[in-house]
């Protein structure tokens, strides 16, 4: 309620607590208060307010703000500050001079708002350039809310920034995911090694980040394999293949994201199917066999999927290689 | 966030609209501000915030306020309030008296808050006997949040005041119910004969309640006895039972509640089962057959059920009296 | 489990009873039989064990059969059998024959399955032609399970077949929702004048019928206009728009189904969003408002919707006219 | 269908392995086979036909069948058999010794089931005696589908026989569940060191089990305390409780049960909440604090917590010390 959303402070550090979040940020509008003549207009208010819940309860909470501009450049976010209030400036430059002053980090919001772009293409001006090349621009919302912006992802690939994802909410989040038709907020996955605000400026400042925004999730390579890896267990690893005869693999998906997969490319020797989806918690089982009488013992032998919901740039989906000790026999 | 409540007044609006209510009341506490550091103590703000959205919904919105006192005689709400800052006095009997000279109504609230009464028992005290003998009080809370005080109930029934529930929502409604595992809020069904303030107003007035927390009804046998009558479609309504033949009854829960029977008495001539359990939105089929080689033909007969979850006094269920035509017959 | 199922035929009854169907018809294949070592061949045996369940629960049960032929003619179901063992002849011309003898109804399941159509496309063969010019072809099959054919809603207005949906279900219909991700069997919604065989066959033979798959109606617009008609409930019908001022019209949905709607053409006085989805149960509030500041008292205006999961025909959704009357005036 | 069943044994196997089991016996009755004018008496017919599929899909099937004797002995199944036809024969007692002689193990079903034991006591005869004295009985039913016998826990813990539950199946799982409203049917866990049926075997012939019924667990305090250690993580292990200051202790629940705790004894030093429910896959925080302003330092102190959801006993739940190393402080 400090700027212009519904709820108390505390009362988002406890839903995203419920919601097992590890870590949030309060980023109220430092230029916008449509409500000021109700409440106090302090902009470091929400954040002293919520961090004693935020201890209570072990989440970690980041002090924030959000620069309220004109395109260009746009909304965008500090992070880590020290004081809200004193970006309250004129001249929006100031006021990301004073947010590195503090030590904190800028990160440009959702670039492609129909808000501000009307066709919700997001586009790169001369001041995010400068911004760019002064080493000002730490990250970029690949994600906001439900909208994403593809072309953002090529931005952080080639630019090496950090790609993020925000829920940017207002209402209770509840509300906002029943009205998005969403089971979980936007969000940004942070590699840490450790669960405190340090190791989680450390891990943000070296961009060990991906975006989880509807069943998607959005990041670099590096990233997103592992996550694909450690999230399904594929068994057996050696597929006895009799002439026709069909082999069952099983697929299990331990994670609570369904991984979307087609075959990048026919395999000369076995055949699976095209698609295939593995739902969250559950275990797949899907056939294989060899496509010809093939006399072969023991090859390895590699399925090439694409994981169509993992990310890796505009229309690129994860590349995921199945290697499979095969043991390939006529039948008869 | 008016008082102690963790959601802006035009929210509570829209999510009463969403969950398809007709009509809430705003009643945050004149004499406890605990956010007035940082927000607006102007006891009229909530309202006057709420009220253009609640048009734009085609909400109905009452202004009230919560007198909040020591016990006795406890938190009590002024409900169609003109100007709750009003009630902001030193004695609780002069804010009492500022309500009824603003045309409002009075209820007790939550008699039984283990905030008050540690034990949850519900106490009449003296100063509820004067308020009663005035003509002050109309209706007590029966139900508050999830507690439930019987005695209430009782004290309706015999004083003719209103039996009344109530939300008493702090956070956002679905956290509420989430925490109290709820799938709606405690809440007051009004039956108006108009869908209008005044018609909201009329039929409070005249004590047309019931209160509906968990899964029971709590209210007067009148109402809750055309509740049950036009939720529950009962087919058919002749029996043709030869001898020890069952025949089968269908019962439409045509409702949102789920309706629990039990057979309050044994039949003579009809055995029907022991409990029967009416779930919302479906039907049961239950079977009835004659309890001997009985020879009669076309006879009236009564299957006496109690819905022991229509409660109409302390451990009392509402009676129905199930009136079928049977034609029993013995078998060969 | 009398041909290919995996389930007795009295639990067919006892789950659709459980959906809330009135009636289902049992139609084993005549001429597949792949459980015959262990089950009896008696192709009236299905019928014949699960009609006196519906009875006890008031089902009707239609007795069919499949004949499971080759491309051209496909599978066809007989309705409104007398005896499905006199089917099982070689020619399927024969069978055909029969079941007219039988009194009973041909329609042709599922022309596009990919089991007899590789790439998914309903084929219109001679067979067809000379079924249905000896008046033979009663109705097709627009949708199959998951299956939908959209050539065949064409072929049923121009040749005024009935238009059928069938679950063609094998395993337990909430296995088979579940894999299918569905929330209700694939059916057809027959508007009969009576609950009764003869009513179900009255409106069947008049080709007075809707198929329901996923979120799609399918049928002739006399249908579905006033199925939608019926289920939606729009307020205020006078829209009362000062100048740029916007007006809140509220749309309840009382159906079961969600109902998708894109303004078909822009009004030239009123404007109104573009798409709009109508939740089962819900009411959703959306804002019209003139387009200029028009000086027109009392005009009746109307809004063109298109509601596109009701289908009409290849890429056609229903057009819907919501007329409202506007009293348009300009603000100040 | 191969005794009073609704469905083909292949669909057992799928569904018990849609549902994420290990593990099921197939037990059709051996004396009782209603459906025999339309389906084969062969009573290892299900089990030839079911166990290709389970070997597809991974699953371990066991081979059994149920005696189905007057009581006593009542019902009885045999496990791990070659010859199920063999069981067939007038006397109960040389079927329990045909049982024996295939290598099978003999468990008593629902010993208090309502068919037999109209009061749903479970109760032991001389004939019990005997098949124990001759070591013949190996374990007994503690739950039946929403039955459960208390008494048999007692009986087993004292003769050292197998705590066993079963669903006792007759329609699909899904239908049964919803009828009894429970969220997963009643089971055995079973803690075997292999993946296989020899591993299987081995575990329950150790009797190295505890029954999922409901939200129960019941079972051997070693088991339960196992199965409860390994499911709930509690921290921190050090609580700094300055005076009366309350500290946060945070318990999440990784497994899918829920645990209900009650404080068995209160603690002289710490006071903690009387009653916790821990959900599954959810962390719940509760507040300690020192009872008085003791100063102690860095002292043991044990929270005495039953776990009332895991039952060991009639009337019995696991007992479970919390340990906390406390730093209790006087506040100043």
């Amino acid at each position: 309620v400090f700027s212009d959303g519904d709820v108390w402070p505390t009362f988002r550090v406890e839903e995203a607590w419920a919601e097992g979040l590890d870590a949030i940020a309060l980023t109220d509008h430092v230029e916008y208060q449509p409500k000021k003549d109700h409440v106090s207009t302090d902009r470091n208010a929400s954040y002293r307010l919520a961090v004693k819940r935020a201890e209570e309860l072990g989440m970690l909470l980041v002090a924030g703000a959000e620069l309220t501009r004109r395109m260009p450049p746009g909304h965008m976010n500090g992070l880590f500050l020290q004081d809200a209030n004193a970006l309250a400036v004129e001249d929006w430059k100031a006021a990301v001079a004073e947010v590195r002053r503090q030590g904190g980090l800028i990160m440009w919001n959702h670039p492609g708002w129909v808000g501000q772009q009307p066709d919700g293409i997001a586009r790169w001006y001369d001041d995010h350039t400068a911004l760019y090349e002064q080493g000002a621009l730490w990250g970029i919302e690949v994600a906001n809310q439900s909208e994403v912006y593809p072309e953002v992802i090529e931005w952080c690939r080639s630019k090496n920034l950090a790609m993020l994802g925000s829920s940017d909410t207002h209402q209770p989040i509840t509300t906002e995911n029943r009205i998005a038709r969403h089971s979980h907020r936007t969000m940004t996955l942070v590699f840490a090694r450790e669960r405190s605000l340090a190791g989680l400026r450390e891990a943000l400042v070296q961009k060990r980040t991906v975006v989880y925004v509807g069943d998607q999730l959005i990041g670099a390579e590096e990233w997103l394999g592992q996550v694909f890896k450690r999230s399904v267990i594929f068994s057996p690893d050696t597929i006895t293949a009799r002439g026709r005869q069909s082999v069952n693999v099983s697929a299990t998906n331990t994670s609570e994201i369904p991984f979307h997969l087609s075959l990048a490319a026919p395999d000369a020797v076995l055949h699976a199917p095209q698609r295939l989806t593995l739902l969250p918690g559950t275990t797949a089982v899907f056939q294989v066999r060899a496509t010809a009488d093939t006399l072969t013992v023991d090859a390895p032998v590699t399925l090439r999927w694409k994981v169509t919901n993992l990310i890796t740039g505009k229309d690129r989906g994860l590349e995921f290689p199945l290697q499979l000790r095969a043991q390939l026999k006529p039948s008869r």
